[in-house]
């Protein structure tokens, strides 16, 4: 099952600035082989759902590992039956949309 | 790695009333044998990390099943390498700090 | 325009135990008059929208008053045009699906 | 207080074609006069935080009026009290990270 996702990480109790532990979690992300974005409010990423999955779930180890105690994190996911769609997808229809034009 | 989930279930594509899908997601969790609590905004729910992704992905394909043809969901989670804690600790310790007592 | 809110504050900086914080935010509720129920994983709040807001707001401020540099939240939220709805309606619905009623 | 926020709208009982919601709710943004990014799982804005929980009202409020009965949004935001940040500083902080430079 195809998902596109959005996370973020946000470690607790470790100082307030986070750039370190997200630049970790790009890290990861590159490592799994999939294909993410970051964005001002976190990372958008797509593949099959025990991928993306297993790869947040490195993220978390990743911190953890690098001393951070507790760490919250937000995910937004879709999946649909009814056709492929890819995070490029919809970029492109909603903008299509908004040029007035039917996608 | 032990973590603690908060998450919502959107189905989308398929009308307005949603308390079907929600029971659906119900019965999943129970036959994952997940301690969960369901509430006005979403379900909580702890155990391994692998076994509560498993059965959030379950409820996914028992929507699909069902007839979903998208569905959005929102998952909240935290995980801690300080100590443990269950659902019933976070409670506990914030209506003790209300009541004024140490926690 | 009536909504149904779970939120959930996460203090940035400011060392691992959270309760003290989740306590002033049980209190800013309170104070404001909103119907709120805590869980494992946040606050389930309603009323209009407006109102709510401004809550979530001052929960912020609260807790920048208290020291903490850095807050993130998450907030879900769901609102309707067909019918009134309130956060005990929501359970029971889902309740009422699960021993295989109609409501 | 300003505040940086990634939220997502998500309507029910639509039909299974968000985009043209999606378009709605970029068309009330840029309305509103409030830097914002499309990504591919919400919407990024950046400003005082009533004018941000004012523009999300009037999006689900333009929403209800092209007829969507139900509404479900995400929110994720942060608000600092220890330095000024806007969105594009965020990613810059991260980058400057992952190649290695302090920031």
């Amino acid at each position: 099952m195809h998902v596109i996702v959005d996370f973020t990480v946000v470690p607790v109790g470790t100082g307030i600035s986070l750039s370190p532990y997200i630049a970790e979690v790009e890290r990861v992300l590159q490592r799994a082989g999939l294909r993410h974005e970051l964005h001002a409010n976190g990372t958008n990423v797509e593949g099959e759902w025990d991928a993306v999955m297993a790869a947040i779930r490195a993220c978390h180890e990743a911190l953890h590992a690098m001393g951070v105690p507790r760490i919250h994190t937000d995910i937004k996911l879709g999946t649909r039956s009814d056709r492929e769609q890819c995070m490029a997808d919809k970029v492109a229809s909603v903008q299509a949309r908004i040029q007035g034009q039917e996608f």
